[in-house]
């Protein structure tokens, strides 16, 4: 049934990367490094940008557009930014191509050199920043709450499909404020938002937390961010929001006339989540048998699927399967009729599996005879027999689909808690590490040497100091210095 | 109250660039012809997109995502094709940026040269059809119906805000046929999809047509278009729908398994609009006192403006304001009401006529009284004082929205009438080109020679051989030579 899928159990990394094929979610591309995202992937990618979407309209944001191509000299404005985007970037040199006069083919005409590289954006603060400096001229002028979907790229060696990809898909919010309170609230409300969708949609639960300086933006004098957790032991960076301080006001000379008659730099934020969400929601949730979709983002809620022998018995079936389907659009529940006459039942059943569907709804003849259904669930496999006399058929599946929807977060969220350990020695950490993965909850003596130390003895990094952690001292679970209160780790994609 | 904008009659391309800036449609970028598009006209955008999104996927399209990048040994593969695209591409050549070792800054590392040079995508047609090569072995994954929402770089030297930039954003579809016909056909509704968008969204009519083989899509067999013309005589083609016959198959070598057992290369189409419907939608409607938005594509429909002095009457005011704003939005309306105390009503009212805004309702204390409210229209800044009681103001608006779209239409139908002349001399069409411009209809001998011949004598272009001519033979209006009908000559942009 699960069309030979390799086992989740038995090579985590195999599975997930055979099932995003097989799902028809996405394919690496002829272009190195890129991938192609196939119609399957790209609705679940259209229901988050629609949600995503409407959560930054709700916080008062609109969207713009703003270049592919940054000049080199832009990224070098902000000094950390340029350090941090510098060695993995498409650089454009010419504008032409020519045939060869060899006639070998087209070549790169050297003629059509560019004055300035054009890099192709890894992020757009620099372009952004030097716009809003003409945008930007008075109190009366902020906030500005601007967001951006777009492309990026940037040039990675190891690519992994949705995880780490060349080119991706996201969207950057790019605001302009005139405190820095107010920009540390954005900052603050953005990761909200994030962390609600994460969990109300994806049913993903995440830590919220801040980076260590480490891990920090390129640019940012803060980082908060979401972290999620995999089903095998792997954390996940789910999104990210960044007070940025004056640094790009001041790289682009950005100033504001206060309402006291002063002149001072913009604060800034800015915040993104990408087709890295595509990654975590797969992996957080799917299993042996495929793609394990949340209702809230499923592109097909649930498929009828006819069991006949024969056009009279599939009229007969049809009949019934469209008064359904009618009823569970009328409140709003996306559901697909699937009569193709070229797979059978059995073929079919395994697709929508494999392909994460929540609800799949048989019905053949003895059904019609008895007034039933059968509903399957994709979440837990189960199957019940459903008298379709007992309740609105409407009203069943609605309040179906919202259990499965708790339902997998319940989990997401249980599994986590059983990967979350609390470790008080290096011993232990290592061990928790070696054996568990997961979060490891830890005193840290707040030097990047320490942190350092333990990448590289242990490759977990501190993937955030939780928001919400309790006050609590404690000795450094590496060098045993006094510690403000524990901070995650993990081994992280 | 034009906020200084030059008149349209005295200098319309200073008018249009005026207008978009200040309209915060668009404006340029730091990047050589590339545009920002700003957050009020990327709303215009994102109706445009969302509206044709659903007319795509009510013909069973669905979206997906390719590469940036294009390789270039890829866009050689069609020979026409290269020969179109290759003069005006970015060139990505390294993947890499490093520090100067002199200190002089950021220079591209002479080390990370690509073995392939990528191309950032002009159009995605290569990429695409290498892609379906694996996608496509049977009859059965056949028709193909896929739609892809990007932006591509074709390297412009003269650039224009929305007309033609460097970087533009698009829809292009691609799909895959068995046959000739069928693909003929998808051409042909997608051609019909544009020219309904066009006309009952934008309210700009078209003229649905062929393009000459020298007007063609470089791997074309066949290029069918829609046609709109501006308000300065001058034509502007607005979409184009693309039967690729089996060009990008054989390049590509995407061969299908027929139901007969035999193999076969499959059909091709490829159709897109761009952001450079944006300037037609601008350049069709708008007039000095700024842009004209068609309801149906006004990202605000309906403006409350207060008349007030002090609080006490904002207060009651704001009451009667949000009564009429809930009324209207339960009909589907989007409704603003800018009460902001910055700026006098005036101003207000002058802002709005700038973005177009179809309906403006100003509201005083005296309106209060007597239980009105003034309505003025943005088509042709009539007024009117509309008693609340005579009828609910949901109706009253949702009619004259429709009036005001339809009184939009009909303006650029009759003008497009006006500026459409049948010519049968060669003296007359140059006469009629000169004075009048417009769309001229006349006989053409058929031959690119001829098209050329005109194109350098006048600048004036074949536009199209409209689909629904009359047959009728005559004479070239250059060469005398027999023609079998007329087509469509016009300067364009």
């Amino acid at each position: 049934m699960s069309k030979g899928l390799p086992k989740r159990s038995e090579d985590y990394s195999l599975w997930y990367n055979e099932l995003v094929k097989r799902a028809d979610l996405a394919e690496n591309s002829a272009v190195r490094g890129c991938m192609v995202i196939k119609p399957y992937g790209y609705s679940i990618w259209e229901k988050m940008q629609a949600q995503l979407d409407k959560m930054f309209k709700e916080t008062g944001h609109t969207n713009a557009y703003f270049p592919l191509f940054i000049p080199k000299s832009f990224l070098s404005k902000e000094a950390s930014h340029v350090e941090g985007f510098a060695k993995e970037c498409a650089v454009v040199t010419h504008y032409r191509l020519k045939n060869a006069e060899d006639g070998s083919g087209v070549i790169v005409d050297p003629e059509a050199k560019l004055e300035e590289e054009l890099i192709v954006r890894p992020t757009s603060e620099t372009v952004i920043w030097s716009t809003y400096k003409n945008w930007i001229q008075s109190y009366r002028d902020l906030p500005l709450l601007v967001n951006q979907w777009a492309n990026v790229v940037r040039w990675e060696m190891r690519t992994r499909l949705f995880l780490r990809t060349s080119e991706f898909l996201w969207q950057e919010g790019h605001t302009a404020h005139a405190t820095a309170k107010e920009a540390m609230d954005e900052t603050i409300q953005m990761m909200n938002v994030y962390a609600q969708f994460a969990e109300e949609y994806m049913a993903v639960p995440v830590v919220k937390g801040r980076k260590t300086e480490n891990e920090r933006f390129a640019g940012a004098d803060d980082t908060l961010c979401i972290e999620a957790m995999m089903q095998d032991g792997k954390a996940l960076q789910a999104g990210t929001s960044h007070f940025l301080g004056q640094n790009f006001a001041k790289a682009f000379d950005v100033k504001f006339a206060t309402k006291e008659g002063g002149l001072e730099y913009v604060w800034g934020t800015s915040w993104g989540v990408s087709t890295r969400l595509m990654g975590a929601l797969i992996m957080a949730h799917s299993d042996d048998n495929g793609l394990l979709l949340p209702p809230k983002l499923a592109p097909i809620q649930v498929v009828i699927v006819p069991i006949y022998r024969g056009e009279a018995e599939l009229e007969m079936i049809s009949v019934k399967a469209k008064e359904i389907m009618s009823d569970l659009r009328k409140v709003g529940v996306s559901v697909k009729y699937d009569d193709r006459d070229t797979q059978k039942p059995g073929w079919k059943f395994a697709e929508y599996e494999l392909k994460g569907v929540p609800v799949r709804i048989a019905l053949g003849p003895r059904d019609l005879e008895n007034g039933t259904i059968e509903i399957a669930r994709r979440d837990n496999l189960s199957k019940e027999t459903f008298d379709l006399s007992s309740q609105p058929i409407a009203e069943k599946i609605s309040g179906l689909l919202e259990e499965i929807q708790q339902g997998i977060y319940k989990k997401a969220f249980d599994f986590r808690a059983s990967v979350t350990t609390e470790v008080n020695s290096w011993e232990e950490f290592q061990q928790v590490l070696e054996e568990k993965g997961g979060f490891i909850s830890a005193h840290w003596d707040g030097t990047s040497e320490t942190e350092e130390k333990i990448k590289e003895l242990t490759k977990a990094t501190i993937r955030c100091i939780p928001l919400d952690r309790k006050e609590e001292t404690g000795k450094c679970v590496l060098t045993g210095k006094p510690s403000q209160g524990r901070v995650y780790f993990a081994k992280a994609y």
